[in-house]
């Protein structure tokens, strides 16, 4: 990263923010497979680009309010919407008798589930959070980060045995593993669950259940692939636990973009207008067929270059019938997650030898034997993080 | 506020977002002056709404990055440069040699800033967050809310005596009552102070200085209006101040929606093109000279009122001569800080009495006979508001 002041010389990037697709790696250039950003779906939103155009004019959607006749005041009509529309096509989540709340992308609303299910006596201590191992390496900063008196980062669930209130945090499938998870703190407490849904959708894994959890969190992000637009949104049973998430939104941002939200609540309905349309369309126009379709080619070139290697393993998925799709599937997380064979202590460390940018298991609260890997960049990328993989073995 | 579950019933607002005027108020209906909801300069962005509308398609800004040349990764260059053109045109402040910092409206970058300024080791006590009363009601609470061992607040700046480090908040113009401030702390060690220059716009108070402090926070809801948007700035002096609010804001949202960047670039970049071709156009399109007549015109016709109630007084507010004008101009605040007489010793509850929601002055540190009103509503709230104001002496 080039660190300059605001005035001194910074290259500009593409004006409409794509990333130019670079036709070649060369030898001493990194592949970036460490950070998760979704741009793997962009050619499907190429195709429909047009479709999907928002346009605001200069008058529009100036207010703080978004529906002052909602609980979660800053939300317009169109989003809330769009959302329970997705989760009636999809049948990922129960939504009827839930208050949603929207946030700045999930990562506000794991901040305001936290303030949100800590007791707020003040005579308490901090409420333990823990999330089994290998754990989204983030949650412990973000959990910390302030030092709060409410809440503090306790690490692996599975290892909790303090006879003292918990926050669990369940990520299913779960970053960085993409295997399916169930709270698994065995205490003599009750905790609170926060389900992190971030992948419960068609292109990563089964539709198996229409999940009906108290707390439950999806991001826009991984949905869709619109990272930059920063939509999250929870489902949340208590209205106490809703109200809140909501004064914790309202103090940190004073809600949510309505930009963010007029655009998502687009892109969302294109994707519902698809399946409803189903016979008339071509099923490469259908998101959740398309990028499905990309996952599951991925993944098989993935696992050539893996067993080419023989350096690493790789997590076993289960096959699982798939309500939405209406067939026998395996999954196709938006990570890999890959143990070095014996001989490889570090795994970031021999992969950064091969050029190969990754996040290394200690990051996620286990051995860095283990390595993160990106499935979900560029194709470009993809492909020679294949190819460097394939050729592992000859190091 | 109708509570409902999102299966729940919930009239719909406009479809895009603007509020449909009330002719007539009803003689039970509130006015509603407690909130800041910056909606006055709706008509000026209906006059060029469509020079100002923007248009995304789908596949564009979909990255988590805006600029990786950038300190600021997540900031689009569009944003950062629009910003910069704003400062240059307006010549409110000295941008070179500081570091740009976006957040998710200035509130997340408040919160941003207390973290980047508190001590690190955590062997300290809470720094001390104080700032002159009356100060903003949403400090208290947004300091407070996580319970942080970093920071605390402390209240009225004017009264702080230890020996400890602090963090002072300086708002100037200041919300709730406008006035110009300096810092106030007198202690024996070193403060940090946090310049929130919300209001420092020409339309609100004449530009008498390029101010250059090491922290300065600005935001596009109270410069234009557009405070759905969600876009907020700081110019910081340190580097490793400006690193550590990029990581809060990282673990926080994940940088800022790049729709509202995109947006706000392009609005910023209609104000000042006007300026550009400040001979070819009307004044009446030039956005400071149309928003600073209205906030004048909303001040006389408010003044006038206030006098015919004999019930309150008014802040008095110095005339100085304004650069960007080039002209003496006194200041028309976004709010009114009205004190009420002797004999009313709450004013919010008179106020209520009278069907006008305002917000006591409680909320901001001081006595109970201060009560904020919200100049920047809708034009027939507004007219309303001064129709009851002026029969207030008959009560």
């Amino acid at each position: 990263m080039v660190v300059s002041t605001i005035n001194g010389t910074s290259p500009l990037s593409h004006s409409n923010g794509t990333t130019i697709p670079l036709s070649t790696f060369s030898r001493n250039s990194f592949v970036n497979v460490e950070k998760g950003d979704p741009v793997a779906f962009r050619p499907y939103w190429e195709k429909v680009r047009d479709e999907c155009t928002v346009e605001i004019k200069g008058d529009e959607w100036m207010s703080y309010l978004g529906d002052t006749n909602n609980l979660c005041w800053y939300m317009v009509p169109q989003m809330r919407d769009a959302i329970l529309r997705l989760h009636n096509v999809v049948g990922n989540a129960v939504t009827k008798d839930k208050f949603l709340v929207l946030g700045t992308g999930s990562s506000q609303l794991y901040q305001a589930l936290l303030y949100a299910l800590s007791p707020s006596e003040s005579s308490h201590r901090p409420i333990n959070v823990v999330a089994a191992a290998p754990y989204y390496s983030e949650y412990k900063d973000a959990t910390d980060i302030l030092q709060s008196r409410l809440f503090q980062w306790t690490g692996d669930a599975a290892l909790y045995d303090k006879d003292e209130p918990y926050i669990e945090v369940v990520t299913s499938p779960n970053n960085p593993d993409g295997t399916l998870r169930v709270p698994v703190v065995n205490s003599g407490v009750e905790g609170k669950i926060i389900y992190d849904l971030a992948y419960y959708w068609p292109q990563y894994t089964p539709i198996t259940d229409q999940l009906d959890h108290d707390v439950m969190v999806f991001t826009f992000s991984k949905c869709t692939g619109h990272a930059g637009s920063r939509i999250g949104w929870a489902f949340v049973k208590d209205i106490e636990v809703a109200k809140k998430m909501i004064r914790f939104v309202q103090l940190n941002s004073i809600g949510v973009s309505r930009e963010s939200q007029i655009r998502a609540a687009k892109m969302i309905g294109v994707i519902c207008d698809g399946y409803k349309n189903l016979k008339s369309i071509e099923s490469d126009h259908l998101f959740f067929d398309y990028s499905k379709r990309l996952m599951k080619e991925r993944w098989e070139k993935f696992k050539g270059a893996i067993e080419k290697s023989k350096v690493f393993t790789l997590t076993k998925y289960p096959t699982s019938y798939c309500h939405f799709n209406m067939d026998l599937s395996e999954q196709y997380p938006a990570f890999a997650w890959l143990k070095c064979l014996e001989g490889i202590k570090d795994g970031e460390s021999y992969l950064e030898k091969l050029k190969i940018r990754t996040r290394g298991g200690g990051r996620f609260g286990v051995d860095a034997k283990y390595v993160r890997v990106s499935m979900i960049g560029t194709e470009d990328e993809f492909i020679e993080l294949c190819t460097r993989l394939s050729n592992a073995k000859r190091e």
